[in-house]
């Protein structure tokens, strides 16, 4: 079965790949220049460096191993995961640099460049979460781009018409990402996916490895939440890290604890402590700028990780059934809903602090819009990215069984034949 | 089987984790702020960072992924190290808090108390390594939570009564942590344990991530031993180092050779060449603040790694058969012995430096009696903890092949069934 | 057929080791000291220590798991590539001191000379690359310390005859170590190669391990491209990251489009996807200080990669059965072809960039006679490291078969036998 879909991948992975890779040499050739407004004292570059590596571990073995709890698809997860993050990445310095391209005529790569156009990257990555097993990686590449377009966007308009700070609009990519992927995996739904289908099946040692990516994405998650805030205020950025660290702490427990009181025989599920475990770090990066106090943090995460256990347990059954729509990683409740909580408790907690009712108020009303044109402009772009691929070129076949890596991936059985 | 102690989880685990984690953010909501004291150039939080989360790293992922070796055991190995490492964390950090709540009534949260307080929870994490495959998470939360409290007490005692200085009592955590697994593991001991059973066995590919967990903890144990030291002496923070990073390159040699020397079929032993190689980091971390010649902290690293080595391939059978304390992840030789080697080359040294033998019998008498009130303290603890959960509302059971991943984890084999 | 290596693994291996450690600690004992030329802000230091571990992670981590893909051979090379690179290191730190030994009868130790005694040993990490599976663990010994005394020796020949700055000299680590392996590899060349044999087997469970080593290679490669660049100039500093992650970015996305062109099935290559991504990061490191636009670093990117590809692809079977060279881990493809791809771009950058033809074409002999050199050098260290061993007292046996795990590694089954 494999070898019917061999010669697609050659005639149009590498020509994509390799048209898209040249047309960024030339942009970049044309106006990308490094960073040159550094500090003379190198103070800026030592300090940003070890949390740019933090994001660029997560964004690359994080999410690249979180998926290889997929027995067969181990290899998609963490390679297509590079792929589709190396294309993104440097697509999204190019659109977060049009602003400043049209002023000056350049565009600036430095370290908070390549880190804001990862996260571009990152919200890709979560989508991508909801298709694992069920695309081919052209599919990936194209969504990947219009998906980190889209976002760009989401942002500008955001930053535009409602003066939402840079870090908040960037925050956002939990939700994007996940309303962009579920309204994407709702579009590919093929009755395949009722199956009991192969490709889900569960390996105890492969699970390891989708632990070791949830690990290090728990572990450096106060760097993500941390890297954007200004370095000319380490008050803020130690109020981040201790924010997101206690957040992540209470996520912990309590999404063991709720993982093992929903379970009909009371143990612990291992994709609810891979995922759910992360939902406070989500929840507290949407709301951080309102979170002053460790246990506003900690109410946050225990909160996020109560919604995001049953969402997993309840919910990802429910949507597929219901609504056909089949969510791989469960996006929903590890990014959906913990975007959708932090964003109440800022608005909670901004209003809280507001002495003005006008101004509160006037927050208020900010605030929902910019959720409103997220859920609106990533769904849309969902629907519509969806509606592309079914439409496109290659169609995505009936038969989901070959979308493993025994499909894409030359496993060598003996290197040299004699 | 499983079943039997499915509801048993289920009605006691996740009882305990709600209340204790609302009960930590109710304490937290009165007492718990984040600090503020924090210099107005970013420096220190720059400078810390990268050191706390290399510390994290090693909490996390190091002593998780360390015990993955049992084959049967890799989940609750490292979810259980997360879940523990996660309560442990909070309770230490309102436990180290309690003298400036005091003075001040209020506890600070910077990045100095949170890499204390995950050096407070390694010490339970640690002793949690010879119960590993013998017992249920509630027993390792309460073991955590006890063992935290005796640590924090025990380092107390030895910075009022003998002013030890707080670097010093808290690299004391080895040698704590060890003696109390022992002695918890001497009381749990069941006749079981004697048999050739079913959850020490040994898998070639579980045991890479063992290797990984191993890996990381040494390359980033120069962190664990000199994130403590004060940055605005560089020097001495260099020297902790460069010497914990001799100390481990020798440890690392030294171990693979006396691991085949001692071998009968002159084989190197995949365990050695996890927890021994390790030995040298914990013995100069011990003795850290005498240690001023690269040649040093060298000597103690190879002695640190016979010792360990040695004391793996023959004392870990010997006490299992003549004191019937079984110790599955060989406590005895990657903590315990090193961490006494450790003391000893302090003591030495330090008298060596000691011109004035007033001085240095003075110093003599402190450091025996800090060594004295740990191992004592450790012991009684370790012991009471251990009779508590014998006598516990939840007995242990006589059969001990129940305790592995099957009997806590729920493995999803088909995710949807139609 | 294992226990007939057992006893000279025994009678060899382990006196080889504890001489040389002892050896090495006497030598630290009478010369090495700790550095204390380190500025009295601890700037330097905290600027330093981040991108030290991710180097350290690079060299015991990367090299280690990118062996990992020999399914009968993962211990080896996690466990032989530690013990090397620790042994290794020592080594390098007193050879590379000699000099000031001799101008001031003291060698010193700092996180400098620790990252550059790391990237000599690198240099040696990647020549076993070739051997893997086919040698013991005296011989990689043996030809670890010969080949970093070679690869200093080559340092000193370039800085001090052809006045190569410091960082240029060091990066030529890939083509030293690529053409010693190659060599090495050649003189110990038996025709059981020829055959499929069983230990380049695959396994796609430690195939991910593989990916693992791989991805923290990618990941870290900024850090050491640019770890010795000053901390006074950050803005090369921060050229040297970010052109690295443009390259590597764009190595990523044009290995896996030529590995798909390239392949008969149009299917990705995991052994392409793991290293020759890695090309770019090579190419660029190599022809750092000449490198001063994006799109100059992502043309050598993509050049590199599709060298590095294209290489794999063919180049590896065609010298295995031309010139009876078998390459386990493809070093030419990765190391060595990126190596003078780099190499030649330096060249053509520094020419463009020169505006006097004198000034042009005596760079150009200098820069041509350094390659001459070095590759010279390396060719005949490791033919003749290879004739050494040969006719060494521990026969190379004619069997390739047992150079496997299971001859090395004592596997504890039961680990309590009653």
């Amino acid at each position: 079965m494999a070898p019917r879909y061999a010669p697609s991948l050659r005639s149009r992975l590498a020509p994509l790949l390799l048209l898209l890779q040249i047309g960024f040499i030339v942009i970049y050739a044309l106006y990308v220049e490094i960073g040159s407004n550094i500090k003379a004292d190198g103070t800026t570059f030592s300090s940003s460096y070890p949390e740019f590596q933090d994001v660029n571990v997560m964004v690359i073995l994080g999410f690249g191993f979180l998926g290889t709890f997929l027995v067969r698809y181990g290899y998609s997860a963490t390679g297509f995961n590079l792929l589709v993050a190396a294309m993104a990445t440097q697509w999204a310095v190019i659109l977060n640099g049009m602003e400043l391209w049209y002023y000056r005529g350049k565009i600036r790569v430095d370290l908070r460049s390549l880190v804001v156009a990862e996260m571009c990257a990152a919200s890709a990555l979560i989508s991508i979460g909801a298709l694992l097993g069920k695309t081919n990686p052209v599919h990936l590449v194209f969504i990947a781009l219009l998906e980190v377009s889209g976002f760009v966007l989401n942002r500008w308009l955001l930053q535009t018409l409602l003066m939402v700070p840079a870090v908040n609009s960037i925050m956002l990519l939990h939700t994007f990402g996940a309303f962009f992927g579920l309204a994407l995996t709702w579009i590919l739904f093929r009755k395949g996916s009722l199956q009991p289908f192969e490709k889900e099946k569960f390996d105890r040692q492969a699970g390891l490895f989708s632990m070791l990516g949830s690990v290090f994405l728990w572990m450096f998650w106060p760097s993500f939440n941390s890297v954007l805030v200004d370095h000319r205020s380490p008050g803020r950025k130690l109020g981040a890290v201790c924010s997101t660290y206690l957040a992540l702490a209470v996520s912990a427990v309590t999404a063991a604890a709720v993982s093992v009181l929903s379970s009909p025989k009371g143990k612990l599920h291992p994709i609810h402590m891979q995922s759910c475990i992360l939902a406070g770090g989500v929840a507290v990066g949407v709301s951080m700028s309102a979170v002053h106090q460790p246990w506003e943090a900690m109410t946050i995460g225990f909160t996020a990780a109560v919604l995001s256990t049953i969402g997993s347990r309840y919910l990802k059954t429910h949507m597929l059934l219901a609504f056909e729509c089949h969510d791989t990683r469960a996006l929903l409740s590890t990014h959906g809903l913990p975007g959708l909580l932090g964003w109440l408790a800022h608005l909670l907690l901004q209003i809280k602090a507001c002495d003005d009712p006008t101004v509160a108020v006037r927050f208020a009303v900010l605030h929902i819009c910019s959720l409103l044109i997220t859920i609106s402009l990533s769904l849309c772009l969902g629907l519509m990215t969806g509606l592309l691929l079914k439409w496109n070129f290659w169609r995505p076949p009936q038969d989901n069984k070959c979308f493993d890596d025994q499909a894409f991936w030359e496993f060598p059985h003996l290197a040299v034949k004699k």
